[in-house]
């Protein structure tokens, strides 16, 4: 879907994280340079190494350099990096979340490890009321229409409460980026009959068959794999973050292995971050440029569309409405989980 | 890649599920006769109402009635049966069992829901020794070679132990049934480095890495979606049956988006179920007559390469060595686990 994001008018400053990604800085440098040259009033912040940015001024024409500024950062998120060391505040990602809480840029992307994206964004922004585990959404575009997967990794956790929520945000953000009026909101699992599928799910179904959803959106019960491509019988499908990281990965190999995807587009390799309190998308740690410019044109589509005030509006509306009651509803329950109570947030999408 | 499967010479007799399927009876019976017309050596045993099996016998030339026999069974498993009545004597899958136990017939293909198959698989075969839970096993015809992808279905479990075992049944399964003499095992996660994966993989990913493999196998760690299309990793693909149903069922409708699957073949709509002593191959319940044909043709195979036999003695031979330990090994330990402990088996591949 990202590859088709219009680019629309208006300015945006998106704070790229240069060490983020195996292949960073070089990847991310010709990535922010293909969707530089391609949306005349993006502007970019580069957070990393100077001479890393530097590369990237070297080739702009000098009109247009003013789109581009610098925050030297030396430091990134490795992937091997402790899981505990995610949160430190010096590096790249940290960073680019820093210069959009002081307004100098108006959202970010990284194709830096998950778990610190995640982490940095629940620091430096804060959660939505309500949400305890932000959630990465894709968008697969199906023949039907746009098909949104959530979540693709942001937390690994298959509590009915989180799935619940998730099911909420699934539908906000169809209605507010895809413009999809009445969202049908499915909960993927082995099979349609109510009562398949794994605990978690046989838990999760009943919760979300009473969940209040957003105007406009129902809940359409069990879905399978197949309906994340075709789009027959959801809009919206909800799992867990390693169910579907792992759909994800598997849909886009099988579109690389039938010699690519299908007309309507193939699978994202960037994810919008839902739940916190500022615009971030999450690349592919094995991002190629393209992948960059993607998440780079998404970040901008979705700061245009004040996607993240218009999704968290709708939520608070929903809330005022009783229908949202803080973080230990009742739905989560004593009850154990199939991904467990605290499952770490760490995967790339 | 039951479709590919080669048809081999020497008598095999199938009990096949008439009832078992959304579309049984017709579709059984379509498929049954593809597969008999395609295998002149086959035989059929027709597991339901005789008025089904006379459809079938009324299209066949007199010469070749002989190679069909029916068992008259007029009560199939309803995919909304409750599970705790899966087991009932007097079901077609059961009556299919029986069959193979009483030596009728060498192996049994059903449609029907899984968990009722290998309910009964278990109760007229027994499980091997060292298996707690049989897997469904599919094989992904990748371009690189076969990809035996387990468990996609036959248990929801994701103890370390569980998948462990796993991790042996199908490394003998690729070496038996593929030939693949030294079969590279991994361990499906979202991410490669060590340490990325819910609670379970994090888990599951050291045991592996010590549990001794059958001759030739060697455990290469974590995978990720993309390996199952491609083979590029390993040959044989280990997780838990949830995320294994619902990975095989997006690969197949990725595939089906893209406008057919690659030249070396589609997901498969049949799979082998690993860890009972008796052949039992299960076809997927929207399974359509060629799905049916390919099941047939694969529980042919399988009886035809002796892979069971094979398999399970492969299997003695490891457990002579000292490798496994009986059902309650500290491999299981006393955790919790993602998926569930005693999650039930009930779904179709």
């Amino acid at each position: 879907m990202t590859a088709g994001v219009p680019v629309e008018p208006g300015t945006v400053r998106i704070a790229v994280d240069l060490l983020g990604g195996d292949g960073a800085p070089a990847v991310v440098v010709d990535g922010a340079l293909r969707a530089f040259g391609a949306d005349p009033d993006l502007h970019l912040l580069l957070v990393g190494p100077p001479e890393a940015a530097d590369e990237l001024l070297g080739v702009v024409h000098p009109a247009d350099r003013e789109r581009i500024s610098v925050r030297p950062v030396q430091r990134g998120v490795a992937m091997t990096d402790d899981p505990r060391r995610l949160s430190r505040a010096d590096t790249t990602v940290r960073a680019a979340v820093a210069a959009v809480v002081d307004r100098t840029a108006d959202a970010v992307v990284s194709a830096g490890a998950t778990g610190a994206t995640v982490t940095a964004a629940v620091l430096g922004f804060g959660r939505w009321p309500d949400v305890r585990r932000p959630a990465l959404i894709a968008t697969m575009p199906a023949l039907a229409g746009p098909v949104v997967l959530l979540d693709v990794g942001g937390s690994f956790e298959a509590r009915p409460g989180t799935l619940a929520r998730h099911a909420v945000l699934g539908a906000a953000y169809a209605t507010v980026v895809h413009g999809v009026a009445h969202p049908r909101v499915g909960l993927l699992s082995v099979g349609t009959e109510a009562g398949k599928g794994d605990r978690a799910r046989r838990a999760a179904d009943p919760v979300l068959t009473l969940a209040p959803l957003p105007p406009g959106a129902h809940y359409v019960g069990l879905v399978e794999g197949y309906d994340i491509t075709s789009g027959d019988r959801a809009d919206v499908i909800v799992t867990d973050g390693f169910t579907g990281n792992i759909l994800l990965k598997g849909i886009e190999g099988a579109y690389a292995m039938a010699g690519g995807p299908p007309a309507s587009g193939g699978a994202p390799r960037a994810a919008a971050l839902l739940g916190v309190a500022g615009t971030v998308v999450v690349c592919h740690g094995a991002a190629r440029d393209d992948d960059l410019a993607s998440g780079i044109a998404l970040a901008a589509h979705l700061y245009r569309r004040g996607a993240t005030a218009a999704i968290s509006g709708l939520l608070a509306d929903h809330a005022r409405d009783g229908h949202l009651t803080g973080p230990g509803t009742a739905a989560d329950g004593p009850g154990r989980t199939d991904h467990g109570a605290d499952e770490r947030t760490e995967e790339t999408p």
